[in-house]
């Protein structure tokens, strides 16, 4: 047996996969300022017309532009790897499969998007990008697809992050990106949430007000915006993940996994490996599938299913997703891409279906199992996927004490090399794990009730 | 054309290539204190036998152990890379190849060796291993091995590095190794240095004089010392690159190549891809052979070849080889692994008898190098690799300027995910070039002139 399935270029899928086209109940509309469903020229000024026409689409399959696929060629297809140690370390029966993202120049799936949208926004006359980052793995995405496809890029990065990571910047430098901290002077969204809280870790919420006013904003015109998550054409760049998987898979002589988990910040990297499979589950397969979040920021385990603002400022539509509230700013845990309020309308829709079975961990033992990892399959993982390895052994153990021979797919989302400080904070026993109190949550959750509501959504038969 | 040739773990190498079988002169021998040639039993406090014998090999393929692949498949075989983006940026006629060796957990070539050597160590009843390390590579690729073959590892880490590169020590620290600046207070040969030099950058030499003094003294006899460059097995070892690549070209439709290129500190990076292709030179192919140093370091270029130690306190035995004198300390550059005062007694054996041509850089151009790569390529490189890709493009723009189509093979030796403070330092314009005044190299090389001279060696056709 191979260790890792490869695919040849020319076996790269050549559409993406829509899951809007297959859930059990169409997905409720972003809402505008006045209540009612946005309209696609009052998106006009922050993202490209044809960028907003893939938003709305309930078109399962998707072309994919082969300029878009001459750049995903550098590091695509991606293998799909067997964690053989691993499983050999547990004494699991099970099967362990993982789709390795971390061999992106960028480090992490982000680029699969970042490319898409670069040219995207590039065909449509477009010549600047401004984005958001929290861990700093989309903002280093953004930068090398902008570096790639000749357009500028200006990225916001959550103070806390930025801090804690100052080579993030140099990456996107060396990319030829501008990244500031987050909240900065540059902006009314920043200015005013820095009058409130001066020592604010800040947040993805905030950034995103940022970086959506310098687009907006721009008097050229020539400036949109970028999001790395969240939204439905993000996630369906990010299908090429679980696509990838499922071919791979076949030539692994396996059929359908029994169990699929990522780790779940906005979404995207969940999805893209995840919604594939869906489908499956969806026309009647047996899959157990798991997003996984931190305890600290638990949205999809705690949060309620509600109409809410992406960010802090309220400047974007509202999304019906599960939301922690768009003021909420969670504790400075080291996993910054999972440190979101809201979540992916797609994949809360789903939730709310009973399609996927999220999950929290805490973040302590999330390190203990990235070194189990470390040790076992000898790459150090991003906090971020620690979430999905923690996960995965526990499936692994609970397959073991079942005597069952399952098949565990996960996304091995990016590779931790830029993230060490939250190893250093580990390994030294400094690290402390965060439980939200309910009284927080329902305080952060009372801007909600000013908001439309959700209507009730019916639960499938999953 | 697919961007990358990949091969499948049923195809990788089975055997490593011996260089020391087919070199037209024989290699001249190391030499103990008393001037003569050493002795295997000589050696066996410092390495175990198995190596020992492999050092002194002339066998042409020596096989590689089962157990050496099962881990080496993590990441091997490496995919065979066309810079089809830097080419177009070009203009030039030449096809560019690179062999991509970043894509290791520890993010360089050195785990092919570190993994072979923790085995043999392993086998041999060895419990524990020492060594130095420069950039910080070495220290990894052996702390990863360490862990997965469940050996302890001590890393003496060059101070320069140890304060530039906090991260790589956090690395080791994953990977379970213990890790400290060097020179140190743990060893004699530290402590005597920093009584003269308490503000020393410290050096590779020193470096390995700690570590060789931590293995020989312990007294449970269970503990030997690993080196990650220099020695002849350890570019045996790293052969498997070019074995591989060979392959790969194939696959590719080329014969082989015009060019082959590498940045060589200690050698083995450099051997591990060339060496396989200097057979083919031996036997009658018209290739150039370029191994690419520091001009503030220039061994290859501006050295004598000489016995000289391979360490700064005198430990090791007499290696014939270019040599700026065991005592030189080289100015704090950033490509921290191309800083040894010495070069690989084989590389260097061929060198003399014309079969390389070696070439030295600023680290300034190879910076400005590093940065056209990532904006065409993608990808981040180590300050090592740089060296190898500002060749590569003097070789690419001169094949445009010739109009020929050449065939250009380099090694991507690693990433420089870990090293982007030298990245800083250029962009923001506070990287200084140097250049080694004559004088200087005249005064590190008279420690030469006490010690046994090198016989003159014939020089070949090439």
């Amino acid at each position: 047996m191979e260790h890792k399935i490869l695919l040849r270029e020319s076996e790269i899928p050549r559409q993406w996969y829509n899951l809007a086209a297959d859930l059990p109940t169409p997905p409720l509309p972003p809402l505008g300022p006045n209540g009612k469903p946005i309209t696609p020229d009052m998106l006009a000024p922050v993202f490209p017309m044809n960028l907003i026409e893939q938003e709305a689409s309930t078109q399962r399959w998707i072309d994919i532009p082969e300029p878009i696929l001459d750049i995903l060629y550098r590091w695509r297809p991606a293998p799909l790897r067997r964690a053989v140690y691993l499983e050999k370390h547990l004494k699991t029966p099970a099967r362990i499969y993982y789709k390795d993202e971390s061999l992106s120049p960028a480090g992490s799936h982000k680029p699969n998007t970042a490319v898409a949208q670069a040219y995207y926004n590039k065909v449509a006359g477009i010549t600047r990008l401004t984005t958001e980052t929290g861990a700093g793995q989309w903002g280093c995405a953004l930068a090398f697809a902008c570096a790639l496809l000749g357009l500028e890029c200006k990225v916001y990065m959550v103070r806390i992050s930025f801090d804690q990571k100052p080579f993030r910047k140099l990456m996107m430098q060396v990319w030829g990106a501008n990244c500031v901290a987050s909240p900065s002077t540059e902006t009314n969204a920043g200015r005013t949430i820095l009058a409130e809280m001066p020592d604010t870790p800040g947040s993805l919420g905030i950034a995103i007000s940022e970086a959506i006013e310098a687009a907006v904003t721009d008097p050229t015109g020539k400036t949109r915006y970028s999001l790395g998550s969240v939204l439905n054409h993000v996630l369906l760049h990010q299908t090429i993940i679980g696509l990838e998987a499922k071919q791979q898979l076949k030539v692994a002589g396996e059929k359908l996994p029994d169990v699929v988990i990522g780790c779940a910040g906005g979404g995207s990297n969940f999805a893209g490996l995840a919604f594939p499979f869906t489908a499956d589950k969806i026309n009647g397969a047996n899959i157990d599938i798991i997003p996984v979040e931190p305890t600290a920021c638990p949205t999809m385990t705690r949060a309620p299913f509600a109409y809410d603002h992406g960010d802090t400022a309220c400047m974007t539509p509202l999304l019906a997703m599960h939301t922690l509230g768009h003021a909420f700013v969670p504790p400075p845990i080291h996993a910054g891409g999972l440190r979101y309020h809201g979540m992916a309308p797609l994949v809360c829709q789903a939730i709310v279906e009973g399609l996927f079975a999220p999950r929290s961990y805490h973040q302590s033992k999330c390190y203990e199992s990235a070194l189990t990892w470390a040790k076992t399959e000898g790459a150090i993982c991003a906090p971020e996927t620690s979430h999905a390895i923690a996960a995965t052994i526990d499936e692994a153990v609970k397959a073991r004490e079942e005597g069952k021979e399952k098949v565990i797919l996960f996304s091995y989302s990016g590779h931790g090399l830029m993230d060490l400080a939250g190893y250093d904070k580990y390994m030294s026993g400094q690290l402390s794990d965060y439980e939200l109190p309910e009284e927080v949550l329902q305080k952060s959750t009372k801007v909600l009730e000013n908001l439309p509501k959700a209507p009730a959504r019916k639960t499938g038969r999953w």
